[in-house]
């Protein structure tokens, strides 16, 4: 047995099951390793930042972490980007990253020989190169109860480390279970509930899913306090039958106006909010004053358990306001705004289904419906590295095969992760791709009054437009074998979004917005 | 004016005159002060790797850097892969970074935030963060000064420095002009090649343009020594006219055949030889054993002019052993090899011509034809990060309008940085590309035995493999605005390349390859 398979041995051994993998020459022995290990998948990503952005979404569905085999450094700087958004969102990743052989990293003039530590170093939370084959599975075990740790785990596998013989897989490390909140805390936070102030829970992680968010509902009810997450959460659970909740907007002003008033934010699992950008003369904290923070849950700590025990402190019972199930009308036959696709979507959305989204201008006008559609799991944008929405739809199917995913992008988002595409189709993946093309960076026509940069011309203008040429992602899609179609009315979308989701496969869907 | 304003004066006071751009909110105000600096051409690029990899193109044909304009740690993170490249080239790039306003990137949690500095200075040869707008300008003609030494310079821009007022642009700081090699170094290595031992001069750098070309012929002809270059050279100016130059191959076996029986390698700019990848039981340093390596010129230093002075010691007169140009026939009709591919290519390619290339296993076909091909400019994939054929290509034409850019790619690489096609139609260059679709990652089932991989299974053949489903790179062409067709005879090939020589603007041929 050689190091790479003992390291995939114990990857497997530790409940790694599936690796994206984008290998070259420095990566060959870890590929062949994965023919003999049939408890792990390998899935080919022709793009590193596919790979990572498919670990992403694997593990905010999946609950545990996948690999991904890159190569070299610049291979694994490919990934970086989304490797980011997954650690904004606290998704641990194990990221095996295929090196030169020991005696070769001297040469520098080799054209692959790079500052491999500092590359993989600026976005892991856990960093270890091997240095001999017979270490090589301990070191992917504790790579692995890194990345259960939510943490991004970087093991840097020199090709000999790979090649030579070893000795057996290591035996899996105990996963370290989240810190629990002691009592004390639960009854502080009990007692300023009860104090009739006004108050907002700020939710984040894992109590944004079912268990949480109905403890969060009765604390609600039975305290009048508001439940809300942040804008780019990295995943809840929500629609008819969960607890209503508020999701905190994007621009600053619209935030002010949404925190007004309270008295009193406690957080759960979430940090105090921040604006996504700074601008002139705008606060970035946006905390208003007077109102007292405080914390029920870090991040690092269990926070279900904390809203349960809570909830059962304030003598919580059921939940309160409700979502409804609203299954809109098909808006009469018109010109596509994201309001009129939020519709659409909610009416043909099956219960169940997961949506990713990386949108920012469509963003509201989709949400709007959404919220009272059949129950969902959303998975959202959160370090800001536009384009993981196909990516991360990737790996939620292959965590959910059995779910239908919906992937939300805009335009300029979409071209930043296009081979996801070629991978959703040979996996044979149920994502439904939808692109809102409104043919600009139009985030950036709104940013850039908002930032003070007055009387753009014709440059300045230019660099934000997508109109010269006009992108055809019905091409793209089919390009990479993945079936599509354009939608110009409320109508044809909605005959294409219904049909899409009345059969399974991968499928994409140009929306062409009137903005 | 504000500190954007300074810094966009100073960066083309200081001779910049391009910058390839993907901005984004923290960018604004450097997009909006292009347009008050009409010395200075804003090209958007909808991805990162491909403002890199133009900016590397332009600097290897226009002789000095360009600017990239990117968004934060994750837009430079997308740039890395071919900022290595650049590096590993010796070609200057300014990077501009926009970064949160400094009031900002204390809130961690804020979603692009990250370890900025950690990120760039992975890659960066110079790294600077501005902290006050009124140092803004003269931080700029530092980058400057340090990209003109060859280096990848990246300033970190804070948006608040950016958008505050500031004084005026800053001076330009004076270039760093390369070393001065020794009348005595000159004289050593004169006295080694009249000894009569078998002699390699290898060449790396500027001094594989015409003028150091020719000195290099007329020592060889003078002395009977053999001149030649890496395989994977930044820029090498070639083909009818020049003094003929082998290129070293790229598997050792070969690189040891090409070497066998020297006994003296002279560095003309160059390091010394040796593997891209190790292999068990073979060695990556290639020297032959007692073969003397001695060095006339460092990379920093002057080695054209070494060239000349020594040929002129050497009283070489006129350069022997010159490239007569060969029209080859177009081969007969039948399925398209790499060989055949290059018969034809040279047949049609006109004179000073840009030939940008990361093909892996089709370039020894392509090159057997090219040597002889009409006097061209032949740019390669330095570092290994596949995929800026396409990039390189577009800053090509971009630095050479008049000229004839021909990008040669491979599928699998070819989807590193599909964006570039966009950009090309946008810009209307003058830019065919040419994908060697042989529908895998070819070199890497080749470098599967090399490294001792045996019995791949089916997990590990599905890895290398690029045929399900197979990649429609003509309706990817026209999805970005790209006039496209697919050759799969010699004759198809012969007639579609031969039309896009005729005509200017984009194109894009997919070479279905019978391998």
């Amino acid at each position: 047995m050689n190091g790479a398979e003992t390291l995939v041995h114990t990857l497997a051994d530790s409940g790694i099951e599936i690796c994206f993998g984008n290998p070259g020459t420095s990566e060959m022995h870890f590929v062949a390793a994965l023919d003999r290990e049939p408890r792990m998948r390998g899935v080919l990503c022709l793009f590193e930042a596919v790979a990572a952005g498919a670990a992403d979404g694997y593990a905010r569905m999946a609950g545990k972490p996948a690999a991904t085999l890159l190569h070299l450094g610049p291979g694994f700087a490919n990934a970086i980007s989304f490797l980011h958004n997954a650690r904004k969102a606290g998704q641990g990743i194990v990221n095996i990253v295929g090196d030169h052989a020991t005696s070769h990293s001297q040469y520098a003039q080799a054209p692959l020989t790079s500052d491999i530590m500092a590359i993989c170093g600026s976005v892991s939370d856990w960093l270890h190169q091997s240095r001999t084959p017979a270490g090589v599975a301990a070191d992917g075990a504790r790579a692995v109860q890194a990345a259960r740790r939510g943490g991004i785990a970087t093991l840097v596998l020199p090709a000999d480390c790979a090649w030579e013989a070893a000795d057996a897989p290591a035996p899996p490390l105990p996963a370290v279970p989240p810190g629990v909140v002691v009592p004390d805390t639960i009854d502080k936070i009990a007692v300023a509930l009860r104090s009739g102030k006004r108050t907002l829970l700020l939710l984040r992680g894992r109590c944004l899913e079912r268990t949480g968010m109905e403890a969060a509902g009765r604390i609600a009810a039975a305290t009048g306090a508001r439940i809300a997450h942040d804008y780019f959460t990295p995943r809840i659970t929500r629609g008819a039958g969960l607890p209503d909740i508020e999701r905190i907007p994007y621009f600053s002003e619209q935030i002010a106006l949404c925190l007004a008033g309270l008295e009193q934010i406690v957080l759960v699992g979430a940090p105090p909010l921040v604006t996504f950008f700074a601008y002139p003369d705008k606060p970035s904290w946006v905390t208003p004053k007077g109102c007292e923070l405080m914390t029920l849950a870090t991040p690092e700590e269990d926070a279900i358990a904390a809203l349960t025990v809570l909830a059962d402190a304030l003598g919580a019972k059921a939940p309160g306001n409700i979502v409804q199930l609203v299954r809109p009308d098909v808006p009469a036959n018109g010109s596509l705004t994201s309001d009129a696709m939020g519709a659409i979507i909610a009416r043909f959305m099956p219960e169940d289904a997961i949506w990713s989204d990386d949108s920012l201008t469509a963003g509201p006008g989709l949400q709007k419906y959404l919220v009272h559609a059949p129950r969902h799991d959303a998975i959202f944008l959160t370090g800001g590295a536009i384009g993981d929405a196909k990516p991360m739809a990737m790996g939620a199917a292959l965590a959910c095969p059995d779910r239908k995913v919906i992937a939300v992008s805009g335009d300029g988002a979409a071209m930043y992760s296009l081979p996801a595409l070629w991978s959703m189709a040979r996996e044979k993946l149920d994502v439904v791709t939808i692109i809102c093309a409104n043919r600009s960076y139009n985030i950036l026509n709104i940013e850039l009054g908002r930032v003070g940069a007055i009387n753009p011309g014709p440059k300045t203008l230019a660099m934000l437009d997508l109109h010269n040429p006009v992108l055809d992602f019905v091409k793209m899609a089919q390009s990479m074998g993945v079936e599509a179609s354009r939608a110009e009315t409320t109508e044809q979308f909605a005959a294409q979004f219904a049909d899409a989701m009345a059969r399974k496969g991968p499928r994409l869907i140009e929306a062409v917005l009137n903005v």
